[in-house]
């Protein structure tokens, strides 16, 4: 079943109640999280902690939780669950007893945790994108509640009828919405750079150590909506869906098979698995 | 006192409580508006409902109350506060079931409504400005509550003893954390064109019209951080403060006496005294 935590105190996700003093009702001022829970575990635990306490530093956030306190309270929440598979989220946000932009400095913070049931990510899942203006801010490297022009890409997507909208700041390849952006040419496979355009994502860095070990080259640097449409194939990652490889993007079908895309979009798949055991 | 209505029940503001399918609590899906309240009157009422509705079809919402309803509502709120002088701010927010980036349509809303007692804004106020570096998204034409770079920049301006921060992409000032900027040179007004790069302010428009009305030359046009510092004055506004005159600016003291600033100045706040008698 699904479950929710906010603030010292666990009940249903319907229960949950956010006051006016989590300033995430009116300036979206905090963090989050979001992976996949299998059978108790939490597939890069590790990881997603360590961003999120980098997180925490970079927006200036306080939060005197340690990062063994935080895991108990989210395996607690998974396990109250009980779910199989589940997608679990948590967000940190500032506290402030009034609306002002300025936060006065607060040891006060706002944790709430979700945990809901989800499907498990399939390798087979095959994805229609489209592109659409990266008119983001120049903070995307950190993982906010600021997400208002990826729930607009989102949305566009979906009136397209795509399932994911690949961010072009002007001609140049940043991202998805909500997932990053791979792209095959030639036996080589290209990414974003991290830099402040792109969310620094677990499973991209992931794809990244798969590369390395299959002998694959890997180039992180920027490519145009171009080089992208002549790409031998495009992976998206993200920790919820894994890997997934395009079907088509702008209406322009992909090419049929590349081996090498289904070879790492398997293999990260299958490390889940293995992961979860 | 202060008060608070929230999706049709009015409350005390320590008391509303917003569930986890008011979509500004994971994504900031949403646009606001915040004025003063005197004496029963909402000043610029027309302006800022005619500008919400705007933003309510530039960001695809669903709202089904006609601007009579809701400024009956807003004057019920201000009436139920019982204070002479007051902030008034509404929001709304997409609802959803479920955390999910796009929205699927729905004809539900959340309407949050909260009235906090205010001083009145004066004339005589001098501000301390800093510049900040604007990375904000390409929204900015759009009141919404995706505001984490105003409350970067907010927070940095405190930090330095300033009272609000200077945007500038590049070298190019757009406007400031929560307010328009004016510069005055040689007789003439400037200010940043409107653009998806700044919020068309309600007050912005009015000095615009007030120098008009004076005879002084005005021009929309973009101007850099050097010209700034070279000013015979800064003007600063916004709804809630109307309008300002800059003591400093990064630390640069402004020239003692502008009397075409302080006359600006000096009649907005006088129009602001007049409109609420």
């Amino acid at each position: 079943m699904s479950i929710a935590y906010y603030n010292g105190k666990f009940s249903s996700i319907e229960e949950v109640k956010i006051p006016l003093t989590d300033r995430a009702v009116f300036f979206g001022d905090g963090i989050y999280e979001a992976l996949l829970a299998k059978d108790g575990n939490l597939h890069f635990e590790n990881l997603h902690l360590k961003r999120f306490y980098e997180n925490v530093k970079l927006l200036g956030l306080s939060f005197d939780m340690d990062e063994n306190s935080l895991s108990r309270l989210l395996h607690d929440a998974v396990n109250r669950s009980g779910e199989e598979s589940a997608f679990l989220y948590f967000q940190l946000t500032k506290f402030a007893d009034r609306r002002i932009h300025a936060c006065p400095r607060s040891e006060k913070y706002n944790l709430l945790i979700t945990v809901t049931p989800i499907p498990l990510p399939s390798p087979e899942r095959k994805m229609k994108l489209v592109t659409y203006p990266d008119l983001r801010y120049g903070y995307c490297n950190i993982k906010t509640l600021n997400l208002l022009p990826s729930v607009i890409a989102s949305e566009y997507a979906e009136r397209n009828g795509a399932d994911e909208a690949v961010f072009c700041r002007g001609e140049t390849v940043t991202e998805c919405a909500h997932s990053n952006l791979f792209v095959l040419k030639d036996g080589i496979v290209y990414t974003h750079p991290k830099c402040e355009k792109i969310l620094p994502g677990i499973t991209r860095e992931a794809l990244l150590c798969e590369c390395r070990r299959l002998g694959i080259t890997r180039r992180e640097e920027a490519f145009t909506r171009e080089f992208m449409y002549s790409a031998d194939a495009i992976l998206v990652t993200s920790s919820t869906k894994i890997c997934s490889i395009a079907r088509s993007i702008d209406g322009i079908s992909m090419p049929e098979k590349s081996d090498t895309a289904k070879l790492i979009c398997e293999n990260l798949h299958y490390n889940f698995i293995k992961f979860c055991r």
